[in-house]
């Protein structure tokens, strides 16, 4: 019996250790370097090389190492077992605070004053009056940021591909609600799921119904926002400014035209990362269930993908 | 009877019809075209002129169009009348914004992130533990920012020229414990008054005192600083950053070293700018007590010098 951390390009010795501390009595192994891959049981799974699931025969359960089960879930030969994603209180108070901090650097203008400055140039300017925030995606994460920014004293409006009902936010749902649900919003926050659904679809048809001045904030996924269309309401309007987080290719390539775009914000992929220390109890928690044959906490819908 | 409005370079004409609705019986006029100089009572007052406010020789009161009064007091020849100076809600609010919005900035490493975008540089870093605070100042703003810190979960420390006792905050009071009271912060903020006794008092001794990779910030006066000290702590330590918001000359020159320093960020004297639809009520309130002979809102102590 063993559990497999199948993550790519990142150092594990932490996790390791840790989970090791929660589970003394299970091996802990680190892919590609499986002793026996016949007795792993439970993969701890990011990013994984397509296929590579297909050889530990005795796997019962997959933990999505993080809260985006996309890159998982895009592996067309991923076997057909209950999967389970990271919902960690952490995690959602780093990425709320990431975008407050986010939304008063744009309400401070410290953007314009950043691009003064490199100009050596002396031009005050008011606050931007940002009154109105939509969150696109009213998930775990979501429902917390239109939560935060309700009590912050926005005017929050959110849109789900289904009906929801969130207190202190003006809800809209399906893709025909989409332009409505944006249409009034001074700073816009997509925290989608990647699906096949949204691939794209942040198109020219969305930016083009944004409000004039309004501010855009990806904090989901690279690949739902059409980048075209993205930068065209940047150079010809509505869109005033953009902060990008996350992009198709991670790490941004060096030559990609988005780093030197005066009107966007670029962070590397820094929202939310998922914290090892808060984490480890929420997996140990998962293997014991997969071991004893209950539940999974936190399942994904692998039809809705997410 | 008259007001003048003696606030060279800014446009008045707003002020002017406000106060004018305020007090429909009194003529509001804009220095330096005054009808009759003898009718002036009351001056609204902005980094005069020196000797400017001479020729008033009805003058029974000097009302200061912002909470500094330096720009004031420094002039030789001003007439030994009582002045007052704005203590406005809304510019305690504009403050605490401001420092909110820079402190969780410098948490989020958005100013490592900006120089990295510059280079197209992808490097992601997890959020700066900021966990401790140090105001200098504990007047009206002071007080406001300290508490609001704490409120945020800083440890907060205070520093002020006379003993202050403030809750929530470990107060130190003169010159002999200001070391001590930056000693364990990762940021300090200034809101000191700009007096004889603070003009240079953050010297290299003080920056010398401060934590290895504290952020200071600048929202009191430029020339409470010594610069040579605070450069030389920005490059060989201990300061990781500092955020100035204000200049011994504004605005700062074009051709100014501040401005391409790569770990300073400059914001052209935003951080709490007289709002001029909140004070009309104050200033009006005080050409009134004025008027009945009362004692103004908000007196300036003229030998402390705020």
């Amino acid at each position: 019996m063993s559990i497999a951390l199948i993550i790519p390009d990142r150092k594990l010795d932490d996790l390791q250790q840790r989970l090791q501390q929660a589970l003394p009595d299970t091996a802990i192994e680190i892919w590609p370097e499986l002793e026996d891959p016949a007795a792993v049981e439970f993969a701890v799974v990011w990013k994984q090389p397509h296929g590579c699931l297909n050889g530990l025969v005795n796997l019962e359960a997959i933990q999505c190492f993080g809260a985006g089960v996309d890159s998982i879930l895009s592996d067309p030969t991923l076997p057909d077992l209950p999967v389970s994603r990271i919902v960690d209180p952490a995690l959602t108070d780093a990425m709320v605070g990431y975008l407050d901090g986010i939304v008063n650097y744009y309400r401070l203008q410290l953007d314009v004053f950043s691009r003064q400055q490199q100009q050596s140039v002396w031009r005050p300017k008011s606050p931007r009056k940002l009154s109105s925030v939509t969150v696109l995606g009213l998930g775990e994460l979501g429902g917390a940021v239109a939560e935060h920014f309700h009590k912050a004293g926005y005017q929050v409006a959110g849109w789900a591909r289904s009906g929801k009902h969130l207190q202190n936010v003006q809800c809209y749902a399906g893709d025909a609600q989409l332009q409505q649900a944006v249409a009034a919003a001074d700073v816009v926050i997509c925290l989608l799921p990647l699906t096949p659904a949204t691939e794209n679809r942040l198109n020219q048809d969305f930016f083009q119904a944004l409000k004039p001045g309004a501010i855009f904030i990806n904090v989901a996924r690279g690949a739902i926002v059409d980048e075209t269309a993205l930068l065209a309401a940047l150079e010809q309007g509505p869109l005033a400014a953009a902060c990008l987080d996350v992009f198709r290719r991670e790490p941004l390539p060096g030559n990609d035209p988005l780093w030197q775009h005066p009107a966007i914000l670029i962070t590397p992929h820094v929202s939310a990362v998922t914290n090892v220390s808060t984490v480890v109890s929420q997996i140990a928690d998962n293997y014991r269930r997969a071991q004893q044959g209950r539940p999974l906490l936190n399942p994904v819908d692998r039809l809705r993908g997410y």
